[in-house]
């Protein structure tokens, strides 16, 4: 099999079907199937006006370990009140009496338009069917039945060697628009068949999502429906992971990090109506916060972000959004802006060097690294973004969220 | 001469010309001169990557009353380093040596693009052909020749009555793109020949422009460039307002306020691409500060705004921007939502009264009024904003700031 489909983890069966939820015959509802004995860590929205589905995630993720993951597209299931915290948890059940785990076992995720009642009865009629083809080898379609305004599946898979064992790492992720940090209408799903220990798994998960999906944005809205879960099934061969201490857990976490990180650029590159994707990396700075703050100001300017749509070196638009992110007693006359390694604009103005023909180059690629020294310290960050596009709000003004 | 032309101000006269600067024959350089003894109020844009005039300006305003005021299009002096700032004073002293005044008693203003050196010569040129040409009764060229992506200008006037005597307040502005509060690329002048002592013009100054410019925004960008001045010329008959005990103060400040919000909301409506007008009032909070957050965490959304470009009655969004604002303890469960006084969300859900058909009439008009109920609370704050549509998109994939 393929990488490109998702190399299989032991342990992690899943299959997707299709449910009839909102478009006839589109792959809508998806199942995971945790070996037992799997260690589990979930990050969700910190959105207050958070989705059912979500909110009953929460509650079952705290009272034991998962053995299903349940996700539907086409309804988020959000806006709903106490009838949609009733239907998350039916879906669960149907589930818990299809394959015989108590209900908590279940984690209900839904994504799609909010304020609608989940269609529950279609999604239990699917239960049976998604139950029956549940295999290692579905990632590809798994990957594919998460998707709601995404023109493509976002998959990934690692090899690595711990204990000269072979271990896998597959992950698959969805979410196109509502993107920011805190989690976007995303929703991420990653497996291996290394045995980590519950706490050690949290943490790691934790820093994985830090700077992966946690540092991308395509709009600056977040969705009421974000998750993002790791599972360890501990099938391969090697020994346990128990604490950070271990030099395989330093190998592990780089493998799992590079993972997401693959997975949430991915969603920036499918990013709603996107024609450019976007590095901002911002260094010199007196502390993260600072570089963090200058780089969303910046990704999240709609000028900036219509002066990238148009390939347009606009270097003023990149230095009105440095001046208006707040940060304390810049010094604008020190800031560099260097776009595709080209030196556009130097202590604030534009460079001597610099060139319109130069800028126009530099903007031309679909892949814009767009770098700012704030020159007052040695802090850094990068998050990455896209262009807005016209297409971008097409698809905003014709989808119903 | 009809109001809509502007009022004139006894003792403000204005022209505007033809320099050249940006595109032949449009009117792009206006002066102001300001009676002997009248006191001005100035505010400036709070980005830490201000422009050279706004420096300028600044310095002169702190050391002595101006007597001109003088603004150009299409070229802002931004980014233009220690040259520029030797160039906006060489604009002030082409004014102070045509007219006979100290280089302090010129302010200057620019906006357009970013990043060019400004064509001081063509201003210079300029400077006698405006001199030549000031009147009271220009008000209407002036606001012309202060736009520019501008579909129209802004101006509007006032007559009150102050002592039984009849006082004049007219003014413009111009913006429509880097809207945002802390005021936008937006350039305002309000004149009166009311008497008003300086101190108190400046608080009164403060007041009008907070509940005002600082409560509209188009895309969240603020400019390099804004600048807001309130003149006082003191040629009406009435006698001087010193203090705010003064009665006659809440009369005059509530006859400013009215009109500089007529010119904010004026803005607005010109917003880059508007098709919509869209007040957002927050109410039931824990404070002002908070209502604000939330008013523009919903006005700066992008999916919001192609909502309201699409007409589409989407409350998911709403909420879902309600919840991503920020707000310690939110109980999203608790809040209500209004369009246009159709209760389309009650308590975090759809309201049980609540059709579809209701929603696409609600949102059909071109002015649109949200209303959010948080029910935590007394305090309240209203912002007002556009749509985001292709013509956003477009205008600023195509010009260059």
């Amino acid at each position: 099999m393929a990488s490109s489909d998702g190399l299989p983890v032991a342990g992690f069966r899943l299959a997707a079907v299709s449910a009839g939820i909102k478009v006839p015959g589109r792959l809508d509802l998806v199942l995971m199937e945790l070996a037992q004995d799997s260690t589990v860590a979930g990050v969700f929205t910190r959105n207050a006006f958070c989705a059912a589905p979500v909110q009953v995630a929460r509650q079952h993720l705290a009272a034991t370990i998962p053995r299903y993951l349940l996700v539907n597209t086409g309804n988020a299931n959000a806006g709903t009140g106490g009838a949609g915290l009733a239907d998350a948890r039916r879906c669960c059940e149907a589930v818990a009496e299809s394959v015989g785990v108590a209900v908590e076992q279940v984690l209900p995720f839904s994504t799609g338009v909010i304020g609608e009642p989940l269609p529950v009865d279609k999604i239990q009629a699917g239960i049976a069917a998604v139950c029956a083809v549940l295999g290692e080898e579905n990632w590809a379609a798994a990957a594919e039945g998460i998707l709601t305004t995404d023109t493509r599946p976002k998959l990934a898979s690692r090899h690595l060697e711990l204990d000269d064992q072979r271990v896998t790492l597959t992950g698959m992720a969805k979410g196109a628009g509502m993107l920011r940090p805190n989690m976007a209408t995303m929703l991420a799903y990653v497996a291996t068949d290394a045995a980590i220990a519950q706490p050690l798994l949290n943490i790691l998960w934790t820093q994985a999502v830090e700077i992966s999906f946690n540092r991308i944005t395509v709009d600056g809205d977040t969705s009421t429906n974000d998750a993002a879960i790791l599972v360890a099934t501990g099938q391969a061969a090697a020994a346990p992971i128990t604490d950070e201490g271990d030099p395989r857990c330093a190998v592990f976490a780089a493998a799992l990090q590079e993972l997401v990180l693959e997975l949430a650029q991915g969603l920036v590159r499918d990013g709603e109506g996107a024609s450019k994707f976007v590095a901002v990396k911002v260094g010199g700075g007196s502390s993260e916060q600072e570089c963090l703050q200058v780089a969303y100001t910046i990704a999240h300017s709609p000028l900036v972000k219509t002066a990238l749509f148009a390939s347009d070196p606009n270097w003023g638009r990149l230095l009105a959004a440095i001046g208006r992110a707040g940060i304390a007693d810049l010094d604008v006359d020190k800031v560099d802006v260097l776009i595709n390694g080209v030196l556009i604009a130097e202590s604030g103005c534009r460079a001597a060097s610099y060139t319109e023909e130069q800028g126009v180059a530099a903007m031309a690629p679909s892949d814009i690294h767009i770098e700012i020294r704030l020159r007052r310290g040695d802090a850094r960050a990068t998050v990455w973004t896209s262009d807005l596009s016209y297409d971008y709000v097409r698809i905003n003004a014709e989808y119903r969220t």
